[in-house]
């Protein structure tokens, strides 16, 4: 029995802006749409809820994990929502649970989830990234990261990154 | 939008005996079967195993939260599994995470699991359990734990606690 | 260059008894007078408090392993108060660490310590505990915990193990 | 009663350079003298020993906050090895326990304890770091991070925040 392929979105919380939730909106749709659970870190801001919030429209399936202990500031587009009471180590879930990870903007969070992910050794898909962010993680981490500029491509690089893996 | 109900189904492992086995897989058939998400420790041993056996027959939604850095010794009846590197500490995220948790058999994974949700305030529901496990937890935390002999019984108070809650 | 013998002294905080916190306290003086480093859960409160008071009395060196994501109520008597934010499973940390553990009292987060110090295969040592309590955990790890009335009775059984380990 | 300084030296390990392996063990030397503690994630290796073997020469008081659920690995320069079994989440522990965070080389692991500090408004003094670090972790946190040169200075501005904060 196949487990489900869970694609973990990642990006900032409060600090989003207005692009980067749309992009995470039209990639939460896309994650959906292809039947793959999406995996965010469950709160009500930002990329984790806009991404979210698109896959509830494509009727997919969306995990939060969340940082308190207990269930406040959750998205209300998580179906499940995994309350672990670590704060921002919860972030080392996000990661390791995650097949492909995907990150939309840049926030000190944001930055510890794509350095645990470079440790774990987990495929990390860029989308439009800036480049500073994207030149220093290149540098502790080159081989594992793609960047990318549009939602097709990144679904692209997964469905790429699945079949390798499987 | 209203998230999914995750029941915790928490017992031994390597060391359950065939009886709490096919108690668990009763209980995961009825657990499913009553359209719950199904929550264990995901490992492919005893009671974890065996509820998440009984919940796929059902066409349940099964969660494994898993001890390790990656998949290996996972449960291949866990739909979803979540990758912690934690070790025994995952156990918390088990407990926070459940709705109820019920409990079958005990062993010192388990023990732990009852005391973190005694501390979390949470409800426990204690099935087939022996006489002195019962009476050392109702002595440390009794207003939280109930005992019942029968899947059936369990299911009534689930409902009870659900309905209490919501 | 040897490390140095970490003893964890375990129990209730808000819910112990002054008749605990005396025993603690005794056998914190004796810990520090044998040279050992004293390690508790570090909060201002019953064992750990009394224990790490009677370590400072004797000049000792003292650790409490926090739960919170900073220093609020700690014990005053901690010289090195580790900052963990992640709530009860600080626990794995205060019982890994250990050389040997020795628990006065029981509550939930006592006995989620004593739960993970079995799974650890770490020795325990009960100090004048209840009957019940000693039953159910020798039941689930009986040959990892051992039952003293006095303090130097707890010296004797830590010099026995660390003979042992090392 | 006041608890210690502790001072936390973040670096790579395995991968570590002998010039900042150099750096390392100056600067453990100089904490030391001080008479601050000095804390590191405890490995044998890298940053971590170098900086906590030249805090021995000094007489400092060493603790090593292993990830691991067992000694393995760890510095013999560490007097206190505190075993988390928690793998790279132990990051946290390294940068919530330390009162400020000298930075020396970048790898993933440093770089998520980096980002752990920013989220925890921790002061962090980069010592020689290269421009494209010092950029992106100013970019997400600029406040919080200070930039020096000599062993001396990391020192004039640990004095600086310690002032500040007490």
């Amino acid at each position: 029995m196949a487990s489900k392929v869970i694609i973990g979105v990642m990006g900032p919380g409060e600090g989003s802006t207005p692009e980067h939730n749309e992009l995470a909106y039209e990639l939460g749709k896309a994650i959906a749409a292809e039947g793959w659970v999406l995996l965010t870190g469950g709160r009500a801001f930002g990329v984790m809820d806009a991404a979210m919030k698109g896959a509830k429209e494509k009727d997919g399936l969306t995990i939060g994990v969340l940082p308190l202990h207990n269930q406040s500031g959750a998205s209300s587009y998580a179906d499940i929502k995994l309350v672990t009471g670590m704060g921002s180590i919860r972030n080392q879930i996000n990661i390791l649970s995650s097949n492909v990870i995907v990150v939309i903007g840049m926030a000190a969070g944001t930055a510890s989830e794509v350095s645990l992910a470079i440790k774990a050794d987990k495929r990390i898909i860029f989308l439009q990234q800036d480049e500073l962010t994207y030149n220093f993680f290149r540098k502790i981490g080159s081989h594992r990261i793609v960047e990318v500029e549009t939602v097709p491509h990144v679904l692209d690089c997964i469905k790429r990154f699945l079949s390798v893996n499987s």
